[in-house]
């Protein structure tokens, strides 16, 4: 593949000059009005060492308006890196709308690194790779435009890049002496490379061979690509505003499927604890539940509970006595309101990676990722394309929590509809409760069936084996709140 | 002084259930009510162990609207946290307007254990306070409300309760082992805290001592002091929606002292150097800050500069001169615009914070929070008394940078008028500089004067012993480019 990359091209310093000043216009112009439209750019810088990716972020940044440019170099994580599953490095520097992203090294180096090491073997590279692909799909999806460039050098003009560097004092410090070590596995690298390039080339985060012995060439060659990139998306835009397919209409007319219906239905909401119980199970629960958060804090094993439900369900005090048995160092709850305009600018993804636990620890989600699916869903702020391809990346998003050592429960609280109308009526009459109930509330009640159809749907797609749903009865509120305590403790105990 | 909460304060259960209901519905109210304001709430809660510092948090998040609180529990520092300055963990979590930030633990807390285990002397102990002060002062004037709670026990009680804890399996797990040993320091500790609580008692962020023995009482106690410290300010801010005092129009219309404008006139604009010279300067001192960068990430030495200059006058390209010698592991360029909505909620210097470099890396920022005394003051988007405060809280944030470590260099790039006019007019022929000239800068310049006399002031204001200014001559940008490597190379040569 790599032989495509080795034809020997250059270009004279008048050709390149003779090109630049357009180039460089065309750049800045598409650049300004990327701006106004909701696509972020990322640019993958990648390839061999030597192959001047520094000098080509450098370029980059001088090409394009600085103001809508952000870099990041990924090298050695930091601890709060490393107590997180392994995206959330990239997660954090993920570009806004409308800005360019310069990502030199990416969640490519690591796997490629590790192969070429043999610290992994190839069918574990091919995991790696298949979730990359997932990864860039679903920011594709989202709008993103993916420019992976990848800078080749053979062997031999590697070798002798290397050198000049190294014998030219003011590039010297360029050479690191990892660079050597790898240059020994060249070969190898070339290999895992290969490998890498061909699994994740697709048509919406394709990559692009750029040979890269002769400065001028391979610099002008990648802002071209780059400036064909934007440009393409551009004119997309032009041509339809809306960045994704339109919903299908056969699809989106189709009525709920019935058996999946019946999923809450089976919830027995009859179900309830005396007070004399619930006093009894509370405190053995809330007891186990403080032991078992410390025993997490001292294996790091970190733990995210989500808690959705209907309105009035009572998942604010069912936090309660969750937070009321653990120490508030150990925890964070999270409510998830409306986003702020840094979390807009981004996949919908993004505002609860950021707040993912550290090693040890536990978030709280006071509502979650699952809006995507819920009230997005029925109100209509999502796509329908967008809600349906939510499940999947969910269920992509909770297995990396899962395999990054976090323990994952997911509540819904369920109740019956005459009971959400008792609730309402009775909390209008308390004072500190009024707040609670507002005019949003009856509207959601109103869609009581569309929502049931969304929740029924979410946990058929999204109750998987490592990150099953709970439904909790919760009529009873007492029953509830023992039943969600006993489940995180149950779910702590099987991962300590 | 701590008698005055040793008096054995307690409520029996009907009073408080008879209190409860309506602090509730009030502090409900009063919290809804902030939620449309520019006010941040800030909760302390510290004390003695063992004096329900823990359960009151609680306490507050069920009492409050959970959506518009923010906990945060001060503990263990990670890497991040370690390698900046110290007050960077607590910048990161500050509430945004409108929200109500509990902390538990606080910058109070490693001043006084510190002094308390003999660390620091009590002298080191008072210059944190004053710090913290002045910190807290920063806030308030910002907007912000500060309500610090001290929940004070007699030795006798801290005894009874950390037995009590103990003893009880369901509480056992909240006395830490260090809570023990704390007690055996009870004296030193009331020492250290009594010192602490007397030197930040502010009329703007004042300690109320709450006697912590029983626990209903401090509880309500606590909560009505909260209640009654929002609806202050909500009270004032109706009869006043202006935050803070107006700007005092017989200072607001003082014309610039004419001393001060002299500054700028000092910078020897005729200063230049030859293509020859230029090439030869410029392979010197990239190459000897490339290697500066190197050793200062293996000494684990952070930088920050800051670019700021007339329009036209170079600082990107400047910029570039300087990234152009470093690996851009190294580096980070925050390019300074309009503030997110995360960052307009909270303040001024709240987005500078988080952009502050890891230990051995570099931030560039391209433009920097001296826009408060500069556009933000000939615009008027901050009033006098806002601006006029910036210099001293620059200050005080520069010394924290400096004291944590990092090189601080800040350019002001000078160009005279004219040299501005021929500028604009080249950037207009020029298709892709073209972007770079706005009706913006056409307009600034019409505000030459009003500038230069912010600048002078700024100058005058802000450079110091420890982050002095470097004004660069910048009509030749050649010579601007070498100013500005060399300077970068003796601080970092001074530090390393």
């Amino acid at each position: 593949m790599f032989e495509a990359a080795e034809l020997g091209q250059k270009l004279t310093k008048v050709q390149y000059e003779a090109e630049l000043p357009k180039l460089r216009a065309a750049l800045l112009q598409a650049h300004f009005a990327l701006k106004d439209t909701p696509v972020p750019v990322i640019v993958i810088i990648s390839g061999a060492d030597g192959a001047g990716k520094g000098e080509m972020v450098h370029r980059l940044n001088e090409w394009l308006d600085p103001r809508g440019v952000d870099t990041h170099a990924f090298w050695q994580s930091s601890d709060e890196e490393r107590e997180r599953p392994r995206y959330w490095r990239f997660w954090r520097v993920l570009p806004a709308r409308g800005r360019v992203g310069i990502l030199f090294g990416s969640w490519y180096s690591e796997p490629i690194i590790r192969r070429v090491y043999g610290e992994i073997k190839s069918s574990k590279l091919d995991t790696e790779l298949d979730r990359i692909a997932c990864f860039e799909k679903m920011l594709a999806d989202d709008g993103a435009v993916i420019v992976k460039l990848w800078f080749h050098l053979s062997k031999k003009a590697q070798r002798r890049q290397l050198k000049e560097l190294e014998s030219n004092p003011k590039t010297h410090w360029r050479v690191l002496p990892m660079d050597w070590q790898h240059f020994k596995l060249y070969d190898k690298f070339t290999e895992a490379s290969e490998r890498a390039i061909r699994r994740t080339d697709t048509g919406h985060a394709p990559w692009h061979l750029i040979e890269a012995a002769d400065r001028r060439y391979r610099e002008l060659t990648a802002g071209k690509i780059l400036l064909q990139a934007i440009e393409d998306r551009l004119q997309q835009l032009r041509r339809n505003p809306s960045p994704a397919p339109a919903a299908n209409p056969a699809v989106a007319s189709r009525p709920s499927r019935r058996a999946s219906t019946t999923i809450l239905d089976h919830v027995d909401l009859t179900q309830q604890l005396s007070d004399k119980e619930y006093a009894k199970q509370l405190e053995k629960y809330q007891g186990r539940l403080s032991r078992l958060a410390w025993a997490a804090w001292e294996k790091k094993v970190a733990s995210v509970a989500l808690f959705e439900g209907w309105d009035a369900a009572g998942k604010g005090s069912a936090i309660r006595r969750v937070t009321e048995a653990m120490d508030p160092r150990l925890y964070r709850i999270v409510p998830i309101a409306a986003p702020t305009d840094e979390e807009r600018a981004r996949h919908y993804l993004w505002r609860f990676w950021r707040h993912l636990p550290r090693a040890g620890t536990t978030t709280i989600f006071d509502r979650s990722w699952y809006g995507r699916v819920l009230v997005e869903r029925v109100e209509r702020f999502a796509r329908e394309d967008e809600w349906r391809r939510a499940f999947l990346e969910i269920n992509e998003f909770e297995e990396q929590l899962v395999e990054g050592g976090i323990v994952v429960s997911k509540f819904w609280i369920h109740i019956g509809k005459d009971e959400q109308l008792r609730r309402f009526k009775q909390r209008e009459e308390i004072a500190f409760k009024r707040y609670k109930i507002t005019d949003e509330d009856w509207r959601n009640r109103k869609q009581w069936d569309a929502y049931k159809a969304a929740i029924n749907d979410m946990v058929a797609h999204t109750s998987t084996e490592f990150a099953p749903w709970t439904l909790v009865a919760g009529n009873d509120k007492k029953f509830a709140r023992v039943q969600i305590l006993r489940t995180l403790c149950r779910h702590l105990e099987a991962a300590l």
